[in-house]
């Protein structure tokens, strides 16, 4: 029988019966049916759909040890964040909210001791970040792990300026101390687009989309016997804090960058004034 | 507001509200919610998601000049073919059916006159096919271009074969004549295995999907007036008929490749007995 619009789905579907894994089967039968409905419904042309084939290659190829475009169309597609939704806080409450990995997480941070600065290139306006690791019922996480990353006070990624920034710049893998303490100094970061030079920026170009990021740090916190925690923290005045271009702002991951001017508060930071202050603390859900 | 589960689609919808272009706001308006329904509907797990991204990576890497995985991709999630439907025959009632055009049309097929020879290297079963193209009305559309290509009689490309085949081989730009008619010579087709050494061949080996198509000879078919059309002709007793591993074929585009062992049938052709002989008449739509 003719391959019709109406059976379409069911028949493609039914190719994937004899998967072995039922999850895999569960989730490409669940991919047939949405993306033929999705056809379906909308009616692309030959023409359309031979633009879209041309888009999802070109992401592919823009894809690089250093850059990962596809993260980024599903970032700005807002399904990145849908799934940190389904599987983050909402998963685990009284929990320090998650949110998105974005792409430009690279394994292996430098490893720093705690109070070291993040900036090695240090030309940033100083800023200090400290905080307290705890689980739900409020005891101190010893010896969790903190890779940290963010962009420099020019908005760009180590990653990004290979040239310009000492690999590791802006990244530091900390440990916890025993009452699962951490602090480190960085640049104040600062808020930034997207990479728009490849098809996601051309995608946010053609439809008038801004590809701007309200100011953030990232974190990726990590504990035996506790769930693993993707998050940001966001600068509470930042440009753009209510129109991230990636969905990625949970108002209980915002905070005050505080300006310090008093010597001897900074001091007892060790730094010299002025300098930036935040404080974000994070809750861990026991595994 | 947080961005919810609830209100995800919606948000992100939102976004695209200002595109100028109100047909790919409505593409990408409708992409957003049937995505962000799937992702609510399967829930698939941070590492499930990863996957997938890395999926779409290395499909967008494996594409080159002469390969295009992510129309493969397509033609084994049976996107292609509902696309084909939706804008082919079903719109135009009375044509000959449209079907897939597959990863391995080539642009730039060389030119060649009536009665050649596609099988460069003369090595296959030798086959002669012709027909005539008319339209609706039956009238002949005079001059009309063929564009044909098809693996060769071991079930390869010239593309994928680029050190054992000339290039062009199983490939002819043929114009009809003042009658609309057309005939080629070729190698008798094989069904075959669509390219199981990338991301495509691996989604099908682990959901227990065979990768073959039965034999076919494709044809784009352009002429001023006339809606283009994308087809195959399908041999009758090919294996994999009824199992095509891209879901492309229709009956109506199935025919009988004959043999014929009488010399006056074959000196009538131009050839010498044994050969197999096929007649595809092709109806194009009037634009």
């Amino acid at each position: 029988m003719d391959f019709t619009e109406i059976e379409s789905a069911q028949v493609v579907a039914k190719s994937f019966e004899a998967a072995d894994d039922p999850r895999l089967r569960e989730l490409l039968q669940g991919l047939v049916q949405h993306l033929h409905a999705y056809v379906r419904e909308l009616r692309p042309s030959t023409a359309e759909w031979e633009r879209a084939i041309a888009f999802l290659t070109a992401t592919g190829q823009a894809c690089t040890d250093t850059r990962q475009e596809f993260i980024l169309l599903s970032d700005v597609l807002g399904v990145s964040m849908l799934v940190e939704t389904i599987n983050g806080a909402d998963a685990h409450p009284g929990t320090t909210a998650s949110t998105v990995l974005g792409p430009f997480h690279m394994t292996g941070s430098p490893r720093r001791e705690l109070g070291d600065s993040i900036d090695d290139a240090g030309a940033g306006p100083l800023c200090v970040v400290e905080g307290r690791v705890v689980d739900t019922d409020g005891r101190p996480v010893p010896g969790a792990t903190l890779d940290v990353w963010q962009a420099d006070q020019h908005g760009f990624y180590d990653v990004q300026q290979p040239d310009l920034q000492p690999a590791g710049n802006g990244r530091g893998l900390f440990t916890a101390d025993a009452e699962g303490r951490f602090r480190f100094r960085t640049a104040t970061p600062s808020h930034y687009p997207i990479p728009t030079d490849g098809p996601v920026g051309e995608l946010l170009l053609a439809t008038g989309r801004h590809p701007y990021r309200p100011a953030h740090i990232h974190f990726l916190v990590d504990a035996p016997g506790h769930e693993r925690l993707t998050t940001h923290v966001f600068v509470a005045d930042s440009a753009y804090i209510d129109a991230d271009a990636v969905f990625a702002v949970k108002q209980s991951l915002v905070r005050e960058f505080v300006t310090v001017d008093d010597p001897e508060v900074a001091a007892a930071h060790g730094v010299a004034a002025p300098f930036t202050l935040a404080r974000f603390d994070i809750v861990l859900a026991r595994s």
